[in-house]
Protein backbone atom coordinates (compact mmCIF):
# COMPACT_ATOMS: atom_id res chain seq x y z
CA UNK A 1 0.00 0.00 0.00
CA UNK A 2 1.40 3.06 -1.29
CA UNK A 3 1.43 6.36 1.05
CA UNK A 4 -1.99 8.26 0.15
CA UNK A 5 -2.87 11.80 0.84
CA UNK A 6 -6.60 10.40 1.49
CA UNK A 7 -4.82 8.93 4.35
CA UNK A 8 -3.58 12.21 5.56
CA UNK A 9 -7.17 13.62 5.59
CA UNK A 10 -8.84 10.54 7.12
CA UNK A 11 -6.31 10.90 10.32
CA UNK A 12 -6.97 14.55 10.41
CA UNK A 13 -10.67 14.20 10.61
CA UNK A 14 -10.02 11.94 13.05
CA UNK A 15 -7.56 14.21 15.12
CA UNK A 16 -9.33 17.92 14.40
CA UNK A 17 -12.97 16.68 13.46
CA UNK A 18 -14.91 17.63 10.27
CA UNK A 19 -14.12 21.45 9.62
CA UNK A 20 -12.88 22.31 6.68
CA UNK A 21 -12.27 25.97 6.93
CA UNK A 22 -12.59 28.28 3.30
CA UNK A 23 -10.19 31.03 3.00
CA UNK A 24 -12.61 32.71 0.65
CA UNK A 25 -11.16 36.02 1.95
CA UNK A 26 -12.63 38.83 0.43
CA UNK A 27 -11.43 42.49 1.18
CA UNK A 28 -14.55 43.30 2.65
CA UNK A 29 -14.37 40.32 5.44
CA UNK A 30 -11.59 42.04 6.84
CA UNK A 31 -11.47 44.15 10.10
CA UNK A 32 -11.21 47.93 10.08
CA UNK A 33 -7.52 48.25 11.45
CA UNK A 34 -6.36 45.76 8.48
CA UNK A 35 -8.20 47.91 5.97
CA UNK A 36 -7.59 50.93 6.99
CA UNK A 37 -3.84 50.01 6.96
CA UNK A 38 -0.88 51.22 5.12
CA UNK A 39 0.01 47.35 3.87
CA UNK A 40 -0.33 46.63 0.63
CA UNK A 41 -3.63 45.00 -0.88
CA UNK A 42 -1.56 42.06 -1.12
CA UNK A 43 -0.50 42.09 2.31
CA UNK A 44 -3.54 42.72 4.00
CA UNK A 45 -5.01 40.11 2.31
CA UNK A 46 -2.15 37.40 3.46
CA UNK A 47 -1.43 38.83 6.98
CA UNK A 48 -5.31 37.92 7.67
CA UNK A 49 -5.17 34.74 6.39
CA UNK A 50 -2.01 34.02 8.65
CA UNK A 51 -3.79 34.68 11.44
CA UNK A 52 -6.58 32.84 10.63
CA UNK A 53 -4.46 30.13 10.21
CA UNK A 54 -2.63 30.97 13.02
CA UNK A 55 -5.64 30.71 15.20
CA UNK A 56 -7.42 27.44 13.74
CA UNK A 57 -4.63 25.24 12.96
CA UNK A 58 -5.79 22.59 15.70
CA UNK A 59 -9.41 22.44 14.78
CA UNK A 60 -9.72 22.65 10.61
CA UNK A 61 -8.86 19.36 9.15
CA UNK A 62 -7.99 21.28 6.01
CA UNK A 63 -8.26 24.69 4.37
CA UNK A 64 -9.88 25.77 1.44
CA UNK A 65 -8.48 28.38 -0.82
CA UNK A 66 -10.99 29.58 -3.73
CA UNK A 67 -9.14 31.06 -6.52
CA UNK A 68 -11.76 33.36 -7.27
CA UNK A 69 -11.50 35.88 -4.87
CA UNK A 70 -7.38 36.02 -5.33
CA UNK A 71 -7.80 36.11 -9.38
CA UNK A 72 -10.43 39.02 -8.97
CA UNK A 73 -7.32 41.28 -7.87
CA UNK A 74 -5.25 40.55 -10.40
CA UNK A 75 -1.80 38.81 -10.38
CA UNK A 76 -1.52 41.24 -7.05
CA UNK A 77 -4.65 38.86 -6.07
CA UNK A 78 -3.02 35.59 -7.03
CA UNK A 79 0.33 36.74 -5.64
CA UNK A 80 -1.74 36.38 -1.89
CA UNK A 81 -3.29 33.24 -3.22
CA UNK A 82 0.46 31.87 -3.60
CA UNK A 83 1.62 33.48 -0.79
CA UNK A 84 -1.46 31.83 1.35
CA UNK A 85 -0.63 28.36 0.55
CA UNK A 86 2.99 28.90 0.94
CA UNK A 87 1.91 29.55 4.09
CA UNK A 88 -0.16 26.21 4.77
CA UNK A 89 2.06 24.25 3.69
CA UNK A 90 4.85 25.58 5.82
CA UNK A 91 2.48 25.14 8.81
CA UNK A 92 1.83 20.86 7.41
CA UNK A 93 -1.82 21.79 7.25
CA UNK A 94 -3.48 19.98 4.08
CA UNK A 95 -5.41 22.22 1.50
CA UNK A 96 -7.77 22.12 -1.44
CA UNK A 97 -7.69 24.60 -4.20
CA UNK A 98 -10.74 25.33 -5.14
CA UNK A 99 -10.33 25.88 -8.67
CA UNK A 100 -12.97 23.96 -10.39
CA UNK A 101 -10.98 23.19 -13.41
CA UNK A 102 -12.83 20.88 -16.23
CA UNK A 103 -10.59 20.63 -19.39
CA UNK A 104 -9.14 18.05 -21.92
CA UNK A 105 -5.95 16.45 -22.67
CA UNK A 106 -2.85 18.69 -22.84
CA UNK A 107 -5.16 21.81 -21.24
CA UNK A 108 -5.71 19.68 -18.50
CA UNK A 109 -2.19 18.77 -18.21
CA UNK A 110 -1.29 22.30 -17.53
CA UNK A 111 -3.82 22.82 -15.35
CA UNK A 112 -2.16 20.04 -13.19
CA UNK A 113 1.37 21.32 -13.50
CA UNK A 114 -0.07 25.00 -12.36
CA UNK A 115 -1.87 23.56 -9.32
CA UNK A 116 0.51 20.20 -8.54
CA UNK A 117 3.74 21.66 -8.98
CA UNK A 118 5.35 24.74 -8.21
CA UNK A 119 4.08 28.17 -6.63
CA UNK A 120 0.33 27.23 -7.04
CA UNK A 121 1.08 24.19 -5.28
CA UNK A 122 -1.95 22.02 -2.99
CA UNK A 123 -3.25 18.64 -2.13
CA UNK A 124 -6.25 18.73 -3.66
CA UNK A 125 -7.82 20.36 -6.18
CA UNK A 126 -11.59 20.90 -7.42
CA UNK A 127 -12.37 19.69 -10.73
CA UNK A 128 -15.71 19.99 -12.71
CA UNK A 129 -16.24 16.92 -14.56
CA UNK A 130 -18.99 17.69 -17.17
CA UNK A 131 -16.61 17.03 -20.30
CA UNK A 132 -16.31 13.59 -18.81
CA UNK A 133 -13.95 11.20 -17.04
CA UNK A 134 -11.31 11.91 -19.65
CA UNK A 135 -10.69 15.18 -18.34
CA UNK A 136 -9.87 13.63 -14.49
CA UNK A 137 -6.95 11.37 -16.28
CA UNK A 138 -4.30 14.01 -16.96
CA UNK A 139 -4.44 14.31 -12.96
CA UNK A 140 -3.59 10.54 -12.36
CA UNK A 141 -0.01 10.75 -12.64
CA UNK A 142 -0.27 13.18 -9.35
CA UNK A 143 -2.66 10.55 -7.72
CA UNK A 144 -0.05 8.06 -8.53
CA UNK A 145 2.74 9.62 -6.43
CA UNK A 146 0.04 9.12 -3.57
CA UNK A 147 0.77 13.13 -2.60
CA UNK A 148 -1.64 14.34 -4.91
CA UNK A 149 -5.90 14.34 -4.48
CA UNK A 150 -9.21 15.53 -6.30
CA UNK A 151 -12.42 16.41 -5.77
CA UNK A 152 -14.93 16.14 -8.50
CA UNK A 153 -18.33 18.32 -8.90
CA UNK A 154 -21.12 15.54 -8.13
CA UNK A 155 -24.20 17.16 -6.52
CA UNK A 156 -23.75 21.01 -5.74
CA UNK A 157 -25.77 22.80 -2.82
CA UNK A 158 -26.75 26.16 -4.82
CA UNK A 159 -30.16 26.59 -6.02
CA UNK A 160 -29.85 25.65 -9.56
CA UNK A 161 -28.06 22.67 -8.61
CA UNK A 162 -30.98 20.22 -10.64
CA UNK A 163 -30.90 21.94 -13.62
CA UNK A 164 -28.20 19.80 -15.09
CA UNK A 165 -27.05 17.10 -12.17
CA UNK A 166 -30.61 16.39 -11.32
CA UNK A 167 -31.68 15.18 -15.13
CA UNK A 168 -32.96 11.43 -14.76
CA UNK A 169 -32.19 9.10 -17.54
CA UNK A 170 -34.45 6.62 -18.61
CA UNK A 171 -33.00 3.95 -16.36
CA UNK A 172 -34.13 6.44 -13.17
CA UNK A 173 -30.80 7.68 -12.36
CA UNK A 174 -29.91 11.14 -11.85
CA UNK A 175 -27.11 12.23 -13.49
CA UNK A 176 -25.40 13.01 -10.29
CA UNK A 177 -25.92 9.44 -9.23
CA UNK A 178 -24.45 8.15 -12.61
CA UNK A 179 -21.25 10.50 -12.16
CA UNK A 180 -20.62 9.43 -9.07
CA UNK A 181 -20.64 5.68 -9.78
CA UNK A 182 -18.26 6.48 -12.77
CA UNK A 183 -16.12 8.09 -9.84
CA UNK A 184 -16.00 5.60 -7.60
CA UNK A 185 -14.73 3.06 -10.20
CA UNK A 186 -12.14 5.62 -11.21
CA UNK A 187 -10.95 6.10 -7.41
CA UNK A 188 -10.82 2.46 -7.28
CA UNK A 189 -6.98 2.35 -8.88
CA UNK A 190 -6.13 5.41 -5.83
CA UNK A 191 -7.29 3.77 -2.34
CA UNK A 192 -5.53 4.72 0.56
CA UNK A 193 -5.13 2.48 3.42
CA UNK A 194 -8.24 4.44 5.24
CA UNK A 195 -10.92 3.04 2.41
CA UNK A 196 -10.80 6.36 0.48
CA UNK A 197 -10.03 7.42 -2.48
CA UNK A 198 -7.64 10.03 -3.60
CA UNK A 199 -10.80 10.83 -5.98
CA UNK A 200 -13.13 12.46 -3.89
CA UNK A 201 -16.46 14.31 -4.57
CA UNK A 202 -18.48 17.45 -3.76
CA UNK A 203 -21.90 16.56 -2.56
CA UNK A 204 -24.03 19.59 -0.96
CA UNK A 205 -25.53 19.26 2.15
CA UNK A 206 -28.47 21.15 0.95
CA UNK A 207 -31.11 17.79 -0.19
CA UNK A 208 -30.99 14.78 2.11
CA UNK A 209 -32.36 12.28 0.17
CA UNK A 210 -30.02 12.32 -2.73
CA UNK A 211 -27.71 12.57 -0.15
CA UNK A 212 -28.53 9.12 0.94
CA UNK A 213 -28.79 7.96 -2.85
CA UNK A 214 -24.96 9.09 -3.24
CA UNK A 215 -23.53 7.80 0.04
CA UNK A 216 -25.06 3.95 -1.04
CA UNK A 217 -23.43 4.10 -4.58
CA UNK A 218 -19.92 5.83 -3.69
CA UNK A 219 -18.39 3.99 -0.17
CA UNK A 220 -15.03 4.76 -0.93
CA UNK A 221 -15.44 7.91 -1.75
CA UNK A 222 -14.20 10.94 0.60
CA UNK A 223 -16.65 13.43 0.28
CA UNK A 224 -16.50 17.06 0.43
CA UNK A 225 -19.71 19.16 1.63
CA UNK A 226 -20.50 22.78 1.05
CA UNK A 227 -23.96 24.29 1.66
CA UNK A 228 -22.86 24.21 6.12
CA UNK A 229 -24.56 27.72 7.37
CA UNK A 230 -24.43 30.23 4.72
CA UNK A 231 -26.02 28.23 2.41
CA UNK A 232 -28.42 26.34 4.50
CA UNK A 233 -27.40 22.86 5.44
CA UNK A 234 -27.88 21.86 8.95
CA UNK A 235 -25.86 19.57 11.40
CA UNK A 236 -28.52 17.32 12.06
CA UNK A 237 -28.73 16.80 7.97
CA UNK A 238 -24.65 15.84 7.91
CA UNK A 239 -25.42 12.41 9.35
CA UNK A 240 -26.41 10.04 6.06
CA UNK A 241 -22.45 11.78 4.92
CA UNK A 242 -20.45 9.80 6.81
CA UNK A 243 -19.37 6.37 7.62
CA UNK A 244 -18.20 5.53 11.17
CA UNK A 245 -17.75 9.53 11.76
CA UNK A 246 -15.28 9.84 9.03
CA UNK A 247 -14.88 10.20 5.33
CA UNK A 248 -16.31 13.95 5.05
CA UNK A 249 -15.34 17.21 5.69
CA UNK A 250 -17.72 20.35 5.68
CA UNK A 251 -17.20 23.64 4.58
CA UNK A 252 -17.65 27.13 6.02
CA UNK A 253 -15.71 30.21 4.88
CA UNK A 254 -17.77 33.31 5.57
CA UNK A 255 -19.51 31.49 8.65
CA UNK A 256 -15.97 31.54 10.47
CA UNK A 257 -13.86 34.69 9.12
CA UNK A 258 -16.70 36.75 9.68
CA UNK A 259 -17.59 35.64 12.88
CA UNK A 260 -15.68 38.14 14.73
CA UNK A 261 -19.01 40.65 13.80
CA UNK A 262 -21.35 37.79 15.46
CA UNK A 263 -22.31 39.55 18.26
CA UNK A 264 -21.76 36.10 20.86
CA UNK A 265 -18.05 36.63 19.89
CA UNK A 266 -18.53 40.71 20.41
CA UNK A 267 -14.93 41.66 21.48
CA UNK A 268 -12.79 39.06 20.44
CA UNK A 269 -10.10 39.46 17.94
CA UNK A 270 -10.92 38.32 14.81
CA UNK A 271 -8.43 35.17 14.47
CA UNK A 272 -9.96 34.34 18.10
CA UNK A 273 -13.52 34.67 17.21
CA UNK A 274 -12.99 32.39 13.85
CA UNK A 275 -10.93 29.84 16.35
CA UNK A 276 -14.31 29.91 18.94
CA UNK A 277 -16.94 29.46 15.65
CA UNK A 278 -14.51 26.24 14.04
CA UNK A 279 -14.65 25.07 17.66
CA UNK A 280 -18.35 25.20 18.06
CA UNK A 281 -18.90 24.01 14.03
CA UNK A 282 -16.96 21.33 14.94
CA UNK A 283 -18.79 20.18 18.28
CA UNK A 284 -22.17 20.82 16.58
CA UNK A 285 -20.93 18.54 13.86
CA UNK A 286 -19.38 15.68 16.16
CA UNK A 287 -22.64 15.63 17.86
CA UNK A 288 -25.16 15.80 15.11
CA UNK A 289 -23.29 12.30 13.72
CA UNK B 1 -32.07 48.07 -29.57
CA UNK B 2 -27.91 48.25 -27.64
CA UNK B 3 -24.56 47.63 -29.10
CA UNK B 4 -23.80 43.75 -28.46
CA UNK B 5 -20.76 41.89 -28.13
CA UNK B 6 -22.30 39.28 -30.35
CA UNK B 7 -23.07 41.74 -33.19
CA UNK B 8 -19.52 42.59 -33.46
CA UNK B 9 -18.55 38.88 -33.88
CA UNK B 10 -21.29 38.35 -36.32
CA UNK B 11 -19.48 41.56 -38.46
CA UNK B 12 -16.00 39.65 -38.18
CA UNK B 13 -17.47 36.85 -39.49
CA UNK B 14 -18.94 38.60 -42.07
CA UNK B 15 -15.63 40.29 -42.74
CA UNK B 16 -12.95 37.76 -42.31
CA UNK B 17 -14.43 34.47 -41.63
CA UNK B 18 -14.41 31.66 -39.33
CA UNK B 19 -11.50 31.32 -38.06
CA UNK B 20 -11.24 31.64 -34.21
CA UNK B 21 -7.14 31.57 -33.38
CA UNK B 22 -6.36 29.94 -30.64
CA UNK B 23 -3.46 31.43 -28.64
CA UNK B 24 -2.51 28.58 -26.91
CA UNK B 25 1.14 28.72 -26.04
CA UNK B 26 3.05 26.43 -24.75
CA UNK B 27 7.09 27.29 -24.34
CA UNK B 28 7.80 23.81 -26.58
CA UNK B 29 5.99 25.56 -29.62
CA UNK B 30 8.72 28.07 -29.89
CA UNK B 31 10.37 28.48 -33.04
CA UNK B 32 14.41 27.25 -31.95
CA UNK B 33 15.45 30.86 -32.17
CA UNK B 34 12.31 31.85 -29.42
CA UNK B 35 13.61 29.51 -27.68
CA UNK B 36 17.43 29.88 -27.45
CA UNK B 37 17.44 33.78 -26.90
CA UNK B 38 17.97 35.98 -23.77
CA UNK B 39 14.23 36.89 -23.16
CA UNK B 40 12.69 35.91 -20.51
CA UNK B 41 9.86 33.38 -20.28
CA UNK B 42 7.13 36.12 -20.36
CA UNK B 43 8.79 38.07 -22.83
CA UNK B 44 9.37 35.01 -24.96
CA UNK B 45 6.08 34.14 -24.80
CA UNK B 46 4.57 37.73 -25.11
CA UNK B 47 6.60 38.20 -28.37
CA UNK B 48 5.38 35.14 -30.33
CA UNK B 49 1.91 35.69 -29.63
CA UNK B 50 2.45 38.93 -30.73
CA UNK B 51 4.03 37.93 -34.28
CA UNK B 52 0.88 36.03 -34.61
CA UNK B 53 -1.77 38.31 -33.83
CA UNK B 54 0.34 41.20 -35.68
CA UNK B 55 0.46 37.94 -39.02
CA UNK B 56 -3.23 37.60 -39.10
CA UNK B 57 -5.51 40.09 -37.75
CA UNK B 58 -7.54 40.49 -40.82
CA UNK B 59 -7.88 36.68 -41.07
CA UNK B 60 -8.94 35.50 -37.32
CA UNK B 61 -12.53 36.93 -37.05
CA UNK B 62 -11.83 36.50 -33.01
CA UNK B 63 -8.72 34.97 -30.60
CA UNK B 64 -8.97 32.48 -28.07
CA UNK B 65 -6.79 32.57 -25.24
CA UNK B 66 -6.16 28.88 -23.10
CA UNK B 67 -5.33 30.17 -19.82
CA UNK B 68 -3.90 26.85 -18.34
CA UNK B 69 -1.16 27.23 -20.72
CA UNK B 70 -0.64 30.22 -19.00
CA UNK B 71 -1.18 29.40 -15.68
CA UNK B 72 0.99 26.77 -15.79
CA UNK B 73 3.83 29.02 -15.93
CA UNK B 74 2.79 30.61 -12.34
CA UNK B 75 2.44 34.41 -11.84
CA UNK B 76 5.21 34.97 -14.62
CA UNK B 77 2.82 32.92 -17.08
CA UNK B 78 -0.67 35.05 -15.96
CA UNK B 79 1.47 38.16 -16.77
CA UNK B 80 1.90 36.92 -20.40
CA UNK B 81 -1.59 36.02 -20.39
CA UNK B 82 -2.26 39.90 -19.22
CA UNK B 83 -0.41 41.25 -21.72
CA UNK B 84 -2.01 38.95 -24.45
CA UNK B 85 -5.02 40.18 -23.94
CA UNK B 86 -3.93 43.50 -23.88
CA UNK B 87 -2.02 43.62 -26.83
CA UNK B 88 -4.84 42.13 -28.47
CA UNK B 89 -7.28 44.91 -27.12
CA UNK B 90 -4.58 47.64 -28.60
CA UNK B 91 -5.19 46.10 -31.50
CA UNK B 92 -9.15 46.10 -32.26
CA UNK B 93 -9.48 42.42 -32.00
CA UNK B 94 -11.95 40.38 -30.18
CA UNK B 95 -11.11 38.18 -27.80
CA UNK B 96 -12.46 35.01 -26.27
CA UNK B 97 -10.77 33.89 -22.65
CA UNK B 98 -11.07 29.89 -22.42
CA UNK B 99 -11.09 30.02 -18.65
CA UNK B 100 -14.26 27.99 -18.34
CA UNK B 101 -15.12 29.24 -14.94
CA UNK B 102 -18.15 27.89 -13.18
CA UNK B 103 -19.28 28.20 -10.06
CA UNK B 104 -22.09 30.41 -8.16
CA UNK B 105 -22.57 33.34 -6.24
CA UNK B 106 -20.65 35.36 -5.07
CA UNK B 107 -17.82 33.03 -6.35
CA UNK B 108 -19.03 33.46 -9.90
CA UNK B 109 -19.26 37.69 -9.43
CA UNK B 110 -15.25 37.45 -8.68
CA UNK B 111 -14.96 35.47 -11.77
CA UNK B 112 -16.15 37.91 -13.70
CA UNK B 113 -14.59 40.74 -12.02
CA UNK B 114 -11.59 39.20 -13.12
CA UNK B 115 -11.91 38.30 -16.48
CA UNK B 116 -14.15 41.45 -17.59
CA UNK B 117 -12.81 44.10 -15.85
CA UNK B 118 -8.84 44.83 -14.82
CA UNK B 119 -5.40 43.38 -16.37
CA UNK B 120 -7.15 39.95 -17.74
CA UNK B 121 -10.08 41.81 -19.19
CA UNK B 122 -11.58 39.85 -22.42
CA UNK B 123 -14.62 40.56 -24.66
CA UNK B 124 -15.74 36.67 -24.20
CA UNK B 125 -15.27 33.66 -21.65
CA UNK B 126 -16.02 30.45 -21.81
CA UNK B 127 -18.11 28.95 -18.78
CA UNK B 128 -18.74 25.42 -17.22
CA UNK B 129 -22.79 25.37 -16.68
CA UNK B 130 -22.52 22.13 -14.87
CA UNK B 131 -23.79 23.76 -11.19
CA UNK B 132 -26.72 25.04 -13.55
CA UNK B 133 -28.27 27.77 -14.77
CA UNK B 134 -27.79 30.15 -11.36
CA UNK B 135 -23.64 29.90 -12.45
CA UNK B 136 -24.41 32.31 -15.38
CA UNK B 137 -26.23 34.86 -13.37
CA UNK B 138 -23.56 36.84 -12.31
CA UNK B 139 -22.45 37.74 -15.28
CA UNK B 140 -25.22 39.40 -16.83
CA UNK B 141 -24.71 42.87 -15.48
CA UNK B 142 -21.75 42.71 -18.11
CA UNK B 143 -24.04 41.36 -21.04
CA UNK B 144 -26.24 43.66 -20.28
CA UNK B 145 -24.11 46.62 -20.77
CA UNK B 146 -23.32 45.11 -24.24
CA UNK B 147 -19.66 44.92 -24.29
CA UNK B 148 -19.36 41.42 -22.72
CA UNK B 149 -20.10 37.56 -23.77
CA UNK B 150 -20.04 33.77 -22.73
CA UNK B 151 -20.03 31.33 -24.11
CA UNK B 152 -21.05 27.98 -22.12
CA UNK B 153 -19.95 24.55 -22.77
CA UNK B 154 -22.79 22.33 -24.19
CA UNK B 155 -21.38 19.40 -26.42
CA UNK B 156 -17.63 19.00 -26.59
CA UNK B 157 -15.48 17.24 -28.98
CA UNK B 158 -13.24 15.32 -26.63
CA UNK B 159 -13.38 11.05 -26.44
CA UNK B 160 -15.46 11.22 -23.29
CA UNK B 161 -18.00 14.29 -23.82
CA UNK B 162 -20.70 11.20 -23.63
CA UNK B 163 -20.14 10.37 -20.20
CA UNK B 164 -22.36 13.65 -18.81
CA UNK B 165 -23.25 15.42 -21.85
CA UNK B 166 -24.78 12.03 -23.98
CA UNK B 167 -27.18 10.48 -20.52
CA UNK B 168 -30.54 10.82 -22.19
CA UNK B 169 -32.99 11.68 -19.70
CA UNK B 170 -36.49 9.58 -20.21
CA UNK B 171 -37.97 12.12 -22.80
CA UNK B 172 -35.58 10.90 -25.20
CA UNK B 173 -33.33 14.20 -25.02
CA UNK B 174 -29.66 14.36 -23.84
CA UNK B 175 -28.05 16.64 -21.03
CA UNK B 176 -26.63 18.45 -23.98
CA UNK B 177 -30.08 19.13 -25.82
CA UNK B 178 -31.63 20.09 -22.46
CA UNK B 179 -28.69 22.75 -21.52
CA UNK B 180 -28.64 23.65 -25.14
CA UNK B 181 -32.68 24.48 -24.80
CA UNK B 182 -31.89 26.68 -21.48
CA UNK B 183 -29.19 28.63 -22.71
CA UNK B 184 -31.41 29.22 -25.75
CA UNK B 185 -33.95 30.96 -23.24
CA UNK B 186 -31.56 32.67 -21.47
CA UNK B 187 -30.13 34.52 -24.22
CA UNK B 188 -33.43 35.86 -25.13
CA UNK B 189 -32.70 38.54 -23.02
CA UNK B 190 -29.34 39.53 -24.64
CA UNK B 191 -30.35 39.10 -28.28
CA UNK B 192 -28.27 41.54 -30.76
CA UNK B 193 -29.29 43.01 -33.99
CA UNK B 194 -27.77 39.82 -35.75
CA UNK B 195 -30.92 37.35 -34.24
CA UNK B 196 -27.86 36.19 -32.12
CA UNK B 197 -27.58 36.63 -28.18
CA UNK B 198 -24.61 37.15 -26.04
CA UNK B 199 -25.01 33.42 -24.65
CA UNK B 200 -23.28 31.74 -26.93
CA UNK B 201 -22.47 27.77 -27.10
CA UNK B 202 -19.70 25.43 -27.11
CA UNK B 203 -20.62 23.00 -29.74
CA UNK B 204 -17.73 20.38 -30.79
CA UNK B 205 -17.55 19.51 -34.43
CA UNK B 206 -17.16 15.46 -33.35
CA UNK B 207 -20.57 14.27 -33.90
CA UNK B 208 -22.79 15.52 -37.11
CA UNK B 209 -26.18 14.24 -35.86
CA UNK B 210 -25.96 15.79 -32.69
CA UNK B 211 -25.28 18.61 -33.84
CA UNK B 212 -28.23 19.01 -35.93
CA UNK B 213 -30.43 18.34 -33.27
CA UNK B 214 -28.46 20.76 -31.19
CA UNK B 215 -28.62 23.93 -33.47
CA UNK B 216 -32.31 22.99 -34.80
CA UNK B 217 -33.04 23.81 -30.75
CA UNK B 218 -30.73 26.56 -30.46
CA UNK B 219 -31.59 29.17 -33.57
CA UNK B 220 -30.15 32.37 -31.99
CA UNK B 221 -27.34 30.80 -30.17
CA UNK B 222 -24.10 31.54 -31.85
CA UNK B 223 -21.41 28.93 -31.86
CA UNK B 224 -17.75 28.28 -30.84
CA UNK B 225 -16.59 25.10 -32.25
CA UNK B 226 -13.54 23.31 -30.91
CA UNK B 227 -12.40 20.11 -32.35
CA UNK B 228 -11.12 20.97 -35.70
CA UNK B 229 -7.69 20.03 -37.28
CA UNK B 230 -5.89 18.28 -33.90
CA UNK B 231 -8.70 17.09 -33.04
CA UNK B 232 -10.10 14.75 -35.78
CA UNK B 233 -13.23 17.74 -36.94
CA UNK B 234 -12.90 18.01 -40.90
CA UNK B 235 -14.48 21.00 -42.50
CA UNK B 236 -17.34 19.15 -44.05
CA UNK B 237 -18.63 18.21 -41.09
CA UNK B 238 -19.00 21.74 -40.16
CA UNK B 239 -21.98 23.13 -42.34
CA UNK B 240 -24.54 22.12 -39.70
CA UNK B 241 -23.42 24.47 -36.96
CA UNK B 242 -24.11 27.58 -39.47
CA UNK B 243 -27.40 29.21 -40.53
CA UNK B 244 -27.11 31.43 -43.86
CA UNK B 245 -23.16 31.28 -43.48
CA UNK B 246 -23.06 32.82 -40.30
CA UNK B 247 -23.53 32.07 -36.56
CA UNK B 248 -20.47 30.34 -35.52
CA UNK B 249 -16.31 30.57 -35.29
CA UNK B 250 -13.96 27.31 -35.59
CA UNK B 251 -11.36 27.36 -33.20
CA UNK B 252 -7.93 25.94 -34.68
CA UNK B 253 -4.64 26.52 -32.40
CA UNK B 254 -1.76 24.26 -32.43
CA UNK B 255 -2.64 23.79 -36.31
CA UNK B 256 -2.11 27.33 -36.67
CA UNK B 257 0.77 27.85 -34.07
CA UNK B 258 2.67 25.26 -35.33
CA UNK B 259 1.95 25.87 -38.76
CA UNK B 260 5.45 26.52 -39.40
CA UNK B 261 6.62 22.74 -39.11
CA UNK B 262 4.18 21.75 -41.60
CA UNK B 263 6.21 20.97 -44.84
CA UNK B 264 3.92 23.08 -46.97
CA UNK B 265 5.18 26.14 -45.17
CA UNK B 266 8.87 25.08 -44.90
CA UNK B 267 11.03 28.58 -45.00
CA UNK B 268 8.41 31.29 -44.05
CA UNK B 269 8.53 32.67 -40.49
CA UNK B 270 6.25 31.25 -37.98
CA UNK B 271 4.00 34.53 -38.33
CA UNK B 272 3.46 34.31 -41.97
CA UNK B 273 3.37 30.35 -41.62
CA UNK B 274 0.49 31.15 -38.86
CA UNK B 275 -0.90 33.37 -41.76
CA UNK B 276 -0.91 30.47 -44.27
CA UNK B 277 -2.49 28.33 -42.59
CA UNK B 278 -5.19 30.49 -41.55
CA UNK B 279 -6.48 31.71 -44.91
CA UNK B 280 -6.00 27.70 -46.43
CA UNK B 281 -8.71 27.29 -43.08
CA UNK B 282 -10.71 30.13 -43.57
CA UNK B 283 -10.80 28.93 -47.33
CA UNK B 284 -11.53 25.80 -46.90
CA UNK B 285 -14.44 26.88 -44.44
CA UNK B 286 -16.00 29.48 -46.96
CA UNK B 287 -16.37 26.19 -49.50
CA UNK B 288 -17.60 23.39 -47.26
CA UNK B 289 -20.20 25.56 -45.84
Amino acid sequence: MLPNIIDKLYAAVEQKGHVCLGLDTDLSYLPPDFAESNLSLREKIVHFNRQIIDATLDVAAVYKVQIAYYEALGIDGLLAYAQTLQYLREKGALVIADVKRGDIAKTAEMYAKAHFEGMLEADFITVNPFMGMDTLQPYYPYLKTGDKGIFALVATSNPGAGDIQGIVAADGESVSEKLGRMLEREGEQFLGECGYSAIGAVVGCTNRQQTVRIRQRLPHTFFLIPGYGAQGGKAEDLKDYFQDGNGGVVNSSRGILLAYRKSEYAGLPFGQAARAEAIRMRDEIRNAI
